[in-house]
């Protein structure tokens, strides 16, 4: 099977990342497909009709991804029905699913947007629930262009990643794994963290050079290095899942017992929804006081779902006078070891625990940057505090890159200092 | 001019960004080229050579990115020379730069790396500063596969972005600005907020009209939809630089003069620093009382360099308990009108207005979800509230969306909020 992508879109030929070939690329071999071509094409009519044709000419199984949307510059739509030699029909249930989704939020629908609601003759409406433009599965027995009598299938669908990966995920894979029964793929993904991508490399070597050896499937192994997260991809292969499944368990679980702490979570888990874990088990509260992060940590911890659960709120001291007036931090602490030091990290974070009455409270300062730098305090220099009853501990890091790389570190830091301490007690 | 870039590498159809596609076609219109097609090919001799095959037919202008390696699986070179009809001639001088650079890291050179030093017959080899396979532009009179006799460019590169960006900086931009005067192409972006794609299209859609029929020079248009924001690229290309500053000059203005307020920013400048920008300019301050946000508001406003000028900080008040106790809110407030609601949101924004003593002051309560939700208030509904001195205003908001969405969606709201009364006042 020859499989091939089509990406539509002027933006991605002058700057713009293309993550939705990315983002295809990875989820097919989970179904036992591979990519084999993708091509990314201006929005210019003859363009767009040129590359249709050499795809349908030499594949099987084609993806499509943008210009679905209601304006002038989207004309996916109609070249591809003409390659096809199909007609556009009015669908009545998504104009009215496009007309509803206007009309939850209270604004007219635009004529524009009526174009949306044209589907190529024959194709299956594959809906959209973060956007207004349907995908579509079109599943021909004769391909229109090949002069030999060939089936092909295309699937098109919006450019949006937020409404094109949930297509794929919960309508496009198990309707190509239902119609080609391949191989299976399984993938399972250890997330690391306060060890750099060489130090796990080094000391998970053994394991990976052992399991690859294995005969009953195929396992590999491979290192994806995040800001501040390593993430180690168990994948194997074959044709039984009970085997595979084995493969992959006897892996991570030696992969585990290297690392020990150093694993934070599997999968979907992340470093947040594991301190939420621990403080939900626990019945834990947590409070927090930021200065240089202004406001990130709190946003990462409340991006789980559930968090109020356990999470009570913070301050953000992003100025002295915050410092003190609210956290009543001394006036002695900050002349005298300055806003950005363990002392401050520590007297904002006990000081947040009492005001919020709270089993757990992160204090965090530091220089994010770019400017505000010194010899003795350069960017990048964070302090962290954790404190809870009768325990307190302190943490001093540097970290490098941009402002926001520096917020991003610090809030990583910061919960995994809470979480090495949830798991100690 | 026919332009194409070929990026050959297994893994870009398996899961990596192409950010080498991003930068050539971000790179490009600095010296008037556009980027028609980008195509991305597995590492397998085959599809490589019937790509080449096709790519020569259709282009006058050819990048080739990566198999340059020293690997098995870096075919590029070797399948380039068969299609041109070229040979691969050994070249001293780039046998002794590899050889040096491995003798600098006291490492002995892999046999392996011999074949990087083999360079296509009349390439003009361009240096590797940063790895170990030289790039080449091959510029050739005749192009071998076209049937009538026309000549072609064909750039060719190393994969990794650290290799591939200084070439193409320092020696392919000069080599093809030199060898190709041509137009001048710019971009220049606007920035909207509070209307849908489709409204913008309805309301600029007789300016893009207009201004496409210029004859001075290319001008064209596209919207491009981001959560909360639309973007209008106004792209114009021609000869005379001063032509198309003019052009793009006039078509700019007339798209703010119809937007008017709902224009937030121009090309680099975001929703949150033109705020900055208007508290700077009124040295006015700022706080904000964030519930369902979590934090995201402040992490927001905060990633403006600088914003310790007018940003004094925020309170997260997450539990109810906060509320109360750190904001003050009547618990007859929360009762009557539980804790999403304007009265609440407004409250917030008045107790933090008086406890960090800022000109203006944020509020928002809301629910983020997935859960919370009911059928008089679901999912999405948030309350945003503003107050200054002698003025306030509270915004009901339905958003849909995930719970980040969501979260996302009420930041750019309650900053545009305050962009508008900084506007007014």
């Amino acid at each position: 099977m020859h499989t091939e992508l089509v990406c539509v879109g002027t933006e991605l030929l002058t700057g713009h990342l293309n993550t939705d070939s990315a983002f295809i690329g990875q989820k097919l071999p989970d179904i036992g497909i591979r990519l084999d071509l993708e091509t990314t094409v201006a929005d210019k009519k003859n363009d767009i009709e040129k590359i249709f044709q050499e795809v349908l000419r030499r594949s099987d199984l084609i993806f499509v991804t943008g210009g679905l949307g209601p304006t002038f510059d989207d004309l996916t739509r109609e070249v591809l029905a003409k390659v096809l030699k199909k007609k556009l029909v009015f669908n009545k249930e998504v104009m009215e699913t496009i007309a509803y989704r206007f009309a939850k939020r209270d604004i007219k629908m635009p004529k524009e947007n009526d174009r949306q609601a044209y589907i190529i003759e024959g194709a299956k409406v594959i809906p959209n629930k973060s956007g207004t433009a349907p995908g579509m599965i079109i599943d021909l027995k004769v391909n229109p262009v090949k002069s030999q009598k060939s089936p092909v299938v295309i699937i098109l669908l919006p450019g949006p990643p937020k409404e094109m990966q949930p297509m794929i995920r919960d309508i496009v894979l198990p309707y190509l794994k239902n119609k080609f029964e391949r191989k299976i793929i399984k993938t399972h993904l250890i997330h690391v963290c306060g060890l750099t991508e060489s130090e796990v490399d080094q000391k998970i070597k053994n394991i990976v050079e052992t399991e690859r050896r294995l005969e009953a499937g195929e396992l590999t192994f491979a290192l994806l290095a995040h800001p501040s997260v390593i993430d180690i991809k168990i994948t194997a292969s074959g044709t039984d899942e009970m085997v595979i499944d084995g493969l992959i368990k006897k892996a991570a679980g030696e992969i585990k017992d290297c690392l020990k702490d150093d694993v934070f979570a599997e999968n979907n888990q992340t470093l947040q929804t594991t301190v939420g874990y621990l403080l939900g088990k626990k019945r834990k509260t947590l409070s927090i006081a930021e200065s240089c992060t202004g406001g990130l940590l709190g946003n990462v911890i409340t991006s789980s779902p559930g968090s109020s659960l356990y999470f009570k709120g913070g301050v953000i001291a992003y100025s002295n006078q915050v410092k003190t007036d609210i956290l009543k931090i001394p006036e002695e602490i900050l002349d005298e070891h300055g806003a950005v030091s363990k002392e401050v990290a520590l007297t904002m974070a006990q000081a947040i625990k009492g005001l919020y009455q709270t089993d757990f409270a992160l204090g965090i300062t530091g220089i994010a940057g770019p400017g505000g730098g010194t010899d003795n305090k350069p960017v990048g220099l964070v302090y962290i505090a954790l404190v809870s009853k009768g325990n307190q501990v302190t943490k001093e890091c540097k970290f490098i890159g941009s402002r926001q790389e520096i917020k991003f570190a610090s809030v990583i830091a910061a919960l995994d200092l809470l979480r090495r301490m949830l798991l100690k007690n």
